[in-house]
């Protein structure tokens, strides 16, 4: 990864945006400059370049790890070190200087007292997402990266067919899944497995439970690992025991609706456009008010990131995005369906990563 | 759990707090105020009565989950919609009320929608930590709670044992073990699982990587599993092969600081009383300036909590605090140990939950 790169993009944003520092106190920000990737950590970036905060249990791993950076181990919150290390270096000056905060991920308390500590020296301002739109576009080595998780991620689908069977709990297929990653190298899972089965498959969020599955009725399989530093993002729904016409109809909806929205990303479509390309297939299903989420996220450092696949989102898609498109119909207390890819935008429209296993599957 | 009982301690509490409302937006307050275990959410609390907000992917499940509040759905993020449901059930009143929020887990961004959605009817105010510190002292359901959750992860040190040999990766051994977790229930991993050898040992947060195991080294295991949202945290540092003297001396000294700490704490004691217990032995034996992050901390729906066990904590212990003891020495580049228990205050002192497995062991 080129961290260098990365902060001069980031330093030359500083001027326009009338900042004469930014302090970056998001990890997966701090990653994505720097290279850092443990649990505490501010990075201070001005034209003269950056400075990087941690704490006494990170001194062999930053200096392991930072890139393009001076390194301070504090004994305080490294933010809070970030701050006074500011405070002192303004003292000779008379200009107060404004200071870029990450407001949508920096907590209002810990705002509140960086701002006491610069106060009379430099004023806080919510920073444009300069970091958030760097990382929307992934580089090639990021791609690359994506890519791998992805493919691994999708492995973990074979584990789930062999293990999903009436009586079988959703957490041993969780289970099973999970372990299959971990010994495949995943760092660990984007977020906690969902195995939504019979009823429970009506609940876009059903994490693997104690739950039996049933003898008929759809599986949802929503899962994915992180795998140095970068996430999968994947859902499958199979059906155990012979489909309904109704259960088969529903998949068929969704899966359409899919494909719609797939079709529906290339460069300049807005977000909002694939958001609607699905909708309006769930709709003439009269299966809209199923569809209870978005379609669809960015993905990269993290398992949520810009651009939102939703209505309203006048976000453009540029080549290089990683989005997933993942619509889905939930019939409450009945059953429910989704299906998602993470999708790469490429100069034409989209490259689906590892696609296969799309089609209806009865177990 | 009593979610009606808990509630109405913070309802009484608002007053003396000059607060007319509280906006819950942590996301383990809102689980331990009324019980829902989502992704999405935000509690209105006032004396009068509470009010959930969730997004269409919970509708299901917040009926199935929520107690004690009135359910609304809303197309908008939670607490964006909760402010909007109060600045319109506040139109008809022209004296300003006082809405306290939990500053140190809402952004900094979230906070400033709140604020202006409510401008002219009401004004944020930073509460007091009223729902973590009742969430310090933990009720007998909660202890029972994480008692399993210990239990649980105490058994997983066994699938260390048995996978740790030199050559296999610290991915395989932190594999087994979350694998095992799993099969036994665990909702998931308290945290990204920490297997950390030879070397490593020196990293106090090296999660597990694809490094081999030495031939003769450290391996610290620091693991924790989720079961029925309670957390554990675990630590246990074997020696792979024949130890040094100097190895054995390390560990004894980690081992007695362990102890000093746990003898310490007890009803009255202060949390940094606690930490200087531990603190002091390892000065003796020169090892203070390798021990360099806290003693310990809270434990419960979070794996971090308060109290914090560190120098300057004025925090009393009380009977029903739950705390990790979890002293340790880095010597970087070359080799470190850390031992960890979870306790329970107990009227007279504390109980160590699961203390087995602290002896030296050589693999």
């Amino acid at each position: 990864m080129d961290y260098a790169a990365r902060q001069r993009h980031l330093q030359a944003a500083l001027q326009p945006s009338k900042l004469d520092f930014l302090l970056v106190t998001h990890l997966p920000n701090v990653r994505y400059l720097c290279g850092f990737t443990g649990s505490a950590a501010a990075l201070l970036i001005s034209e003269r370049g950056s400075i990087f905060f941690t704490d006494g249990r990170y001194i062999t791993q930053s200096k392991a790890e930072v890139e393009s950076a001076k390194i301070v181990i504090a004994r305080k919150s490294p933010a809070i070190a970030a701050a006074e290390w500011l405070a002192g270096s303004l003292r000779r000056t008379s200009k107060p200087r404004h200071v870029g905060i990450q407001s949508e991920t920096i907590t209002a308390g810990l705002r509140d007292r960086v701002a006491a500590l610069l106060a009379g020296k430099a004023r806080l301002r919510p920073a444009p997402p300069m970091v958030e739109r760097a990382r929307m576009v992934k580089d090639a080595d990021e791609v690359a990266l994506i890519r791998r998780a992805v493919e691994l991620g999708a492995s973990l689908f074979r584990v789930a067919r062999k293990t999903i069977r009436p009586g079988a709990t959703e957490l041993q297929v969780a289970a099973a899944m999970e372990y299959a990653a971990r010994r495949a190298g995943a760092e660990g899972m984007s977020f906690s497995t969902i195995i939504a089965s019979g009823k429970r498959s009506a609940l876009p969020h059903g994490r693997a439970s104690a739950a039996r599955i049933p003898s008929r009725g759809f599986v949802v399989c929503d899962f994915g690992v992180i795998l140095a530093g970068y996430c999968s993002d994947r859902t499958r729904t199979v059906h155990v025991g012979r489909a309904t016409r109704g259960a088969r109809d529903l998949y068929d909806a969704v899966s359409e609706a899919q494909q719609a929205a797939i079709g529906a990303v290339r460069p300049h479509a807005t977000a909002a456009e694939v958001d609607e390309a699905a909708r309006r297939v769930l709709r003439r299903r009269k299966l809209a008010r199923y569809f209870t989420h978005s379609t669809g996220h960015g993905l990269g450092l993290e398992v949520h990131e810009a651009p939102r696949l939703a209505a309203g989102q006048q976000q453009k898609l540029e080549p290089g995005m990683v989005i997933t498109i993942e619509p889905g119909a939930y019939l409450p207390g009945r059953q429910g369906v989704r299906i998602e890819d993470v999708v790469v935008v490429t100069s034409s429209g989209c490259e689906v990563l590892s696609p296969e296993n799309k089609e209806f599957i009865e177990l």
